[in-house]
């Protein structure tokens, strides 16, 4: 028997925050299809998600507890959750795919009048096939599907102590790893083994599992931080930057570090400053109540005044459950600010021309300011 | 610059295959959102989909090459693919996060009494908001959408040679990581450790990263195969189940491998040969023209010919680009097996009550039936 996550208390606590946002917004019930949103209401935690073939739902109401209905692989984990309403089918079946119980399911628990919130706008999808989603729709008419992702965004913007304690432990074990730099990265390693290593290393710190690594290295800045390790050696005068979203207990950190190789170039050196003193600006002046273009605003005018370009692109966002959450720190994100956010800072800025470093720290957001969740990079990024 | 995993002709052989689909489909164009639909055709491969956040759109005209609407902070490294049409726009905007960048384009490439095939039938989903997706069908219109499963799913099922030898490499990987289980796994470590060594081990093989773990240890079989690790020791008399879906350039392996902690019991060894057996059967009987449900009916009348219960559920899929794909091998399924098609063989049976095994290897479908690309596991599952 797994050791539950939290305790029933913590998923009864976010329970009641969703219900209370599904008054707010009209709604009589959710719907929810991702890994993240199922475990945040259950603590069903598995990386089963990664096989696409099966789609899986909870069913949370305005009132009362959520029922799951579920592929039958599902069933003995999730019974080990708190959810005791378990309602399973043999999936895949290509003749109906669970269409038929949810319908039922909604149909039984849901009077004809219901609105059915279910994330779909910004940063989410929904996990399951199109045409069953429309089949669905139409079997439990008159109830209807309304845009549930402002309930959802709501609450899990706003982090419990509990969920503020994982996310820390999960950065503390990358930064151990950054601490290992030496034994992972040195002029000549090619980044491919780079990445192995790094991933290796944060393993052996106690990550769970590495759900996301990027990286570059290359002189005087890098041209972007999704790609995939190469088998190039890392040469004399490269940046190397590596940026991990570790998960521990099903919660992630997300951010990166600068390691030079070698003694860097002027321009390289005042980007990075500017950098970690534009994210000093933010870890300074950010508070509840400002709105997610702020700190936006905040970032963007710090590396002005020190003259360095910003890139385009977001500068940071929530951070949680997923490797990225709402809000998004753009120049057209009004979210507001609320205490317990857990937040990413991540500027990033041009080096003289088109290349460009990136720097993250994670924090929470408390009524007098940012708490930081990372351990502080040093200003003057490691020489390797 | 990354090394292209396949040269572009590998690529326009898809596009190809995909367009003859297509056409006896009646499509004039497919609508591609996933990260393994849009790998498979571009050969764009990062980890970055883990970010919820941003749409991705490929737009493939049922004549002519493909075009990417995607996100800008992706534009350097769609540029190292063979796609030569990249459009891009600042995400996330939380105003028209793509909405009319896609909708533009469609516009400009497509008729319009077009009909745009997106997968949205059986272990597909749509990987972008649903309120987006409702607001292009508006603004396309009269073009329409309509399910291109079909077309998606009978090209990426059968496999190029250069697909299968990337497979082949990585369930090399983990075959090696398997012998080397007596280093991971002994009589008082934990599982979780169990499970971060595995890992680590894996890339230490050579994996890129590993998208998948499950594994189980318990007296008699376990209970379920999509767990994630607890911290309970290893104990004598438990069988020790390891399953990975580890990536080596964006190919996954799937295979699992049971161990006895100590000296089996009958039943426990009884069960394990009876599963072998049964995967000899479909080993030797498995041939393109039969239908993914004639290799769920070798498989179980091979376990109860050898009088063991069969498990319900599936009992093996398509391998390729994610950890499972089309076909499943249920009663239901009767989609035909095909030459090139790369499969699991994965039975499941009982172990004298509630508690089952399960074994699993990974074939390539030849004209003269099955060949493996995992290497055969021994009958006596290895004693640890």
């Amino acid at each position: 028997m797994a050791e539950p996550i939290f305790p029933e208390s913590e998923f009864r606590a976010r329970l009641a925050r969703l219900q209370g946002e599904m008054a707010k917004a009209g709604l009589d019930a959710l719907l929810l299809t991702t890994a993240a949103d199922i475990f945040y209401v259950t603590g069903f935690l598995t990386r089963f998600w990664e096989s696409p073939a099966r789609p899986w739902f909870l069913l949370a109401p305005g009132s009362g507890d959520p029922v799951a209905v579920i592929p039958s692989i599902g069933e003995h984990l999730m019974s080990q959750t708190w959810i005791s309403d378990i309602r399973t089918w043999d999936a895949p079946n290509p003749c109906d795919d669970g269409v038929s119980l949810l319908s039922a399911t909604i149909d039984e628990l849901l009077g004809k009048a219901a609105v059915i919130g279910a994330p779909m706008g910004l940063e989410t999808h929904l996990r399951m096939p199109l045409c069953d989603y429309l089949q669905v729709t139409k079997t439990i008419a008159p109830r209807r599907f309304a845009d549930g992702t402002v309930v959802v965004q709501r609450t899990r913007e706003v982090k419990s102590e509990a969920e503020i304690a994982k996310i820390r432990t999960i950065c503390d074990i990358a930064h151990q790893t950054f601490e290992d730099i030496s034994e992972i990265a040195r002029a000549g390693h090619s980044m491919d083994a780079v990445f192995r290593d790094f991933q290796a290393s944060l393993l052996g710190h106690g990550a769970d599992w590495v759900s996301y690594v990027a990286g570059a290295a290359s002189p005087g800045g890098y041209d972007d931080v999704i790609s995939p390790a190469t088998a190039a050696p890392l040469a004399l005068g490269d940046v190397l930057m590596l940026d991990t979203g570790a998960v521990k207990d099903g919660y992630f950190c997300d951010f990166d570090r600068n390691f030079f190789v070698g003694p860097p170039s002027d321009a390289v050196r005042r980007t990075q400053a500017a950098l970690w003193d534009a994210t000093d600006d933010a870890l300074s002046a950010l508070r509840p109540g400002m709105r997610a273009f702020d700190a936006h605003r905040i970032l963007s005018k710090g590396l002005e005044k020190r003259d360095v370009i910003p890139c385009g692109g977001r500068m940071g966002h929530g951070l949680g459950v997923t490797l990225t959450e709402w809000p998004s720190f753009t120049p057209l994100d009004n979210t507001e600010l609320r205490e317990g956010m857990v937040l990413t800072l991540e500027p990033s800025a041009f080096v003289e021309g088109k290349r460009f470093l990136v720097h993250e720290e994670n924090i929470v957001l408390r009524a007098d300011g940012p708490e930081l969740l990372t351990q502080r990079a040093p200003r003057e990024a490691r020489i390797i």
